[in-house]
């Protein structure tokens, strides 16, 4: 289903596996999902995305775990279901428990329902908010 | 410019003002911002949105702060402007540093980035991501 | 501030004068609005658009009102604020009432809150609701 | 595939159950769909949420169709799949005729095609559009 | 699945074969897709949304690949499921090569990632973009 | 009004200027818009975003031009304000017309509307369209 299709590690071109291997080994997974073998048939863009990927997710300010909840926030806000299947797991694996889950979602909703109250009620921006 | 303009304190009904005070008393602050005082020309719909945010932002599994990230997350995405005015203050009173807050957009952005690229390259779920 | 600025009447070609006549007569107006005045710079767009609303807009299944209630959920959904503002003032008189306004604000804002639950808990559509 | 999976009514607690019943008596039927199935693994977000529903979506100045109309038209615009199936349905089953349907996405899909006409313009707006 | 059906050809009134037929000339093919075989149920809807397209798409300014391209931008950025399988296979018939294909979802993710940080940073129009 | 503020040239540390630079060599401009004086706070996101930007939009199987096209496509369609008003004049930059302009804003707005017909009439993908 894939626009050009999946490829797997064991039709990967070297250049494709190094990639590969490094989201294993960062990962501490044995298998490379559906998206990195769908953006594998663009090798540079492979590498860019997952460069980009580790430098952004890995701990700092923000813990792993907080960072993986803000991905779940956006593409459940996005809609993106593939988004919303892969990086729950993602989140689960680095401890996102149920309930941690549910009160995401909570907050998700309620921030998509009032953004839309803010922009239909035309509210203006308060003094006390702007820098 | 608020389509129905905005209920200062000094205007409000009794039962507007009891909003008022709560938020205020919840929130350690001396005043109202303007969404609130937009939405209170629907009384019952301003304390119902108040009481959502009330039970739904305080300390649970997720902490406050977290929550004030996603909620900063989801308006970044959806592009409301006074959203991301009013949450980013909110983020920063309860704890936000700007190490923080720059994680945040990184996250955020990038997410927006591989959604789009999970729907143009209709990557099908993998069976490891469904229940 | 419009990218290719605001045609005016008295400045306008008699293929666009064409469309602002029929504009005005169509909404018992004596004044055209900025989105037809921007939109003037490719007279083919401006008359297929306009068409196009003229055809969809008027008394049908659905009367006026609840269509412009309709436009005002989805400007207020995709965050246009010109459009918020636009068709704010449109459903207005067609006869929106403050009463109107608010419930149909309280419906458009739980609405996209909904949406991002059944989104997030990965909802599948029940048989009954399949066609 | 429901993230947490869905709580049948014979599994479910008296917590649950009671928002379940009272689900089916508003709405006159005997079944609950797999929204609230899903979200009741969060009993507080599913008593809030169904409370939220009920007080805004009963008669008021808008009818109850006219409001699931707006609800089909916000589904449609954030592409939420879910939503759209099961709205249309609970639109028909209030009153909406095909003809009318056919009419809500004529408007949805107009007004999201002028929306972005409006941004891409850079569309300034009209003193007449300002309170 | 679809909310009215599909209407086949052998199934259609004069007037939806009329649409039908143009499609397949102007395209050059021998079926009509999914799409317009849903909305032939608003006959109406059809003609002017097939005269649209037909006038929007040909060759301009613009050639029609580069079109294309954008439709499948426009999809992917909204997450269109739909629309993002019909959009490929047709900016392929009209050219659109592999390497094409991954330039493009390069830049409508990265446009998605910019979009984010330009609104999650609220940064202020430069006077040199003011027209 | 930045959240952090802008970072002026002569302001900036070394590693920011060192990027700065290499904008304004790669831009053949002389001077550095907001969006990269706001994100100049992040210097690492900075740097990243910069070569990814330099990366995606340089001339290959799509030129310079027909990718800044696609840019304004994506930000018309998200409704960012800033990046419309910055890619609109990048695009000029890069050779685009007003007519290709008012081809690209037809397109664009066209296709936001049948996205959410495709949406809304639930059609489902067709086989033909399938990989």
């Amino acid at each position: 289903m894939a626009t050009l299709g999946l490829i797997e590690y064991k039709d990967a071109s070297p250049q494709v596996r190094a990639v590969y291997d490094d989201i294993m080994a960062t990962r501490k997974t044995d298998w490379v999902n559906n998206f990195w073998k769908a953006l594998a048939h663009d090798p540079v863009s492979l590498k860019r995305t997952w460069e980009d990927v580790k430098q952004i997710m890995g701990p700092g300010a923000l813990d792993p775990l907080t960072k993986e909840l803000i991905y779940v926030a956006v593409s459940a806000t996005t809609q993106c279901n593939y988004c919303i299947a892969a990086h729950t797991v993602s989140a689960q694996n680095k401890g996102m428990t149920d309930a941690m889950f549910k009160e995401l979602m909570a907050v998700v909703s309620m921030a998509n329902e009032t953004n839309r109250l803010a922009a239909g009620y035309q509210v203006e921006i308060d003094e006390q908010f702007k820098k």
